[in-house]
């Protein structure tokens, strides 16, 4: 298998082949041994580095992040997406770490979802940014957010009543419930309705002003999250939020993407009549180790979202603490690298040139 | 190569053997091509990947960050490491990025030190933190450091009039200087002087009270960087700075090594008798995509390292702009997530539960 690696050149790796290329996989086998499991996979397992799971994707061509696996746990073929988990090695005897691990290991179409060892800063951040920046938010939608993570936070906020999700892929609910009951604890809150179905078509039926926040829970442009990044899905969200209603959606890397961020953050100053922001978190499993997230909000009362008025950390009296977020890092996800502020608020850096003379 | 790897475990991979285990290969091999240098090396190269580098260290364990060759440019072995330059592989016709390369990239027995894409994060947040929180520094030692880089952020402060460099390793300095130009340039300001020797003997050796401010390159403590982070170089760096002066020194990762964070953290405490600080930044190809940095000051005029009294990004009117620093980076820099937080900055955590009460 290495050497059919070593053969390809990086855009020819199979990450994303159309499904009608693909031999049927429909069979779960779960809690299979590595060897066996890996001889069934023709992707991301054994391709690389037999033993090591490594990410691959044409999204970030050249280089690949590699854990090694001491279990796969489920590999299956939705009607969407190849869904796998397995458990990284665990480490004891280290030098450096008395415990090391990832824990078990969310991968969707070879792309790490989530890990249990650093999920809390990808889910923390993405929820409670939109939601600590609005007071009492009441409603919220989730598109995407299959493995309940974001409900998990989202059920932090007592003023909320009403929690809808919209997840396309049932494997990915049923799989996260099975394996990362940590996670997917976010289905247990009363407040919570899942919808399983296409959150494009969830967003047209929504009546306007619906929500006061909607947050987008996304995988990568290049799978069957292509559409929630195109404008117009960003009016479908804009239209189904209430005045002043803020959104929060999964916004790819400053240092791998600064392309696909510049699309969006123009079709976002077209649509939202409010602020238009973008953060950032470090999530060292996603590529580059780190992930951004657009801000935006509707025309009506208006939002800073870098001056959160909603302080979930002092507030949050939950048995589970927060393990990533709080109000100062709130904040400081909104600074950007000098060379992300060129692109993202080429205004702010204008000023500063004239300032400089 | 490959069953090789996978036959032994991570922590018997042969990145950090003893020099007396390994051959000798003084020679230095420049503009090979990738083939025959990887038949060369036991190591990075090859090992993992074909045609791969893949940074493997019992530092982080169980995970590998790859990244695909083009060439490798330079490889010998230095009386203290193996040193090795390798330009990656740059795609053109990739969907998302016109073109997308990590530069050339130094490798240091096995792990990266810097890639030309990259490096201003590192670069530029290790000098400025320090060099922007006090007013007017004139005189900076940089401890490591050999490729040059800091030395170029240094000499964008105008008040500073002397700027002495101690790096062990004559064949970093030689081999950045021969590939890293757009690095290797901060010695070419004339403020400049090299000192080739050990940072630990150097020290002892400078009066008492001579540096405003002491910027620490290190590597990682298990090569010749070692010293670097235990109590009695504290002691001596404490007594190089003048009352109030600065030390910024390299921290590692909060994702992977609390444990030494934690240690640094109570020495600085023991030692300086200013103010303790850490921060961090996002660097892609370092682990967990994230390093830190110990910011210490002396008894003497307060130094408040979260508001920097010195805004480079302002004043400075070089022909090379900053890529990556500016003033609110600086103060963003020191917000932690809040796992981080209960373990450096235990008092702020009890003010937070009392809060919650």
């Amino acid at each position: 298998m290495a050497e059919e690696f070593v053969a390809g050149s990086t855009t020819e790796l199979p990450v994303k082949r159309p499904r009608e290329d693909e031999e049927g996989q429909n069979g779960v086998s779960a809690s299979m041994d590595t060897d066996a499991a890996a001889a069934k996979l023709p992707d991301s397992i054994s391709a690389v580095i037999p033993g090591w799971f490594s990410e691959i994707s044409p999204m970030w061509p050249g280089e690949a992040h590699s854990l090694k696996v001491e279990k796969i746990l489920f590999q299956g073929k939705s009607d969407y997406q190849d869904v796998m988990v397995f458990q990284a090695i665990v480490l004891l005897r280290d030098f450096w770490l008395q415990s090391s691990t990832y824990g078990k290991v969310l991968v969707l179409d070879g792309v790490i979802q989530l890990t249990e060892r650093d999920e809390c800063a990808y889910q923390e951040m993405i929820t409670h940014l939109p939601l600590c920046s609005i007071p009492n938010p009441k409603k919220v939608l989730v598109i995407g957010g299959g493995d309940g993570g974001v409900l998990r936070e989202v059920a932090r906020h007592a003023s909320v009543e009403q929690i809808d999700i919209c997840e396309i892929d049932k494997m990915v609910v049923d799989v996260s419930k099975e394996f990362f009951p940590d996670v997917a604890i976010g289905y247990e809150d009363p407040r919570v309705t899942l919808h399983i179905g296409d959150g494009v078509a969830f967003l047209k039926a929504v009546p306007e002003g619906t929500y006061d926040a909607v947050i987008v829970d996304s995988s990568d442009p290049i799978g069957p999250a292509e559409e929630l990044f195109k404008k117009p899905f960003f009016a479908s969200v804009a239209s189904t939020l209430r005045p002043g209603g803020v959104v929060c959606t999964q916004a790819e890397s400053i240092w791998l993407h600064m392309h696909i961020i510049e699309d969006i953050v123009t079709n976002c100053r077209h649509i939202f009549k409010g602020s238009v922001n973008y953060a950032w978190t470090t999530v060292p499993t996603y590529p580059s180790g780190v992930i951004g997230f657009m801000l935006c909000s509707t025309e009506g009362p208006p939002v800073d979202f870098k001056h959160p008025v909603n302080p979930i950390d002092v507030n949050d009296k939950s048995k589970r603490p927060l393990k990533f977020y709080n109000s100062e890092i709130h904040t400081a996800a909104f600074c950007l690298p000098s060379f992300a502020k060129r692109v993202i608020d080429p205004k702010s850096e204008r000023k500063h040139l004239e300032l400089q003379k």
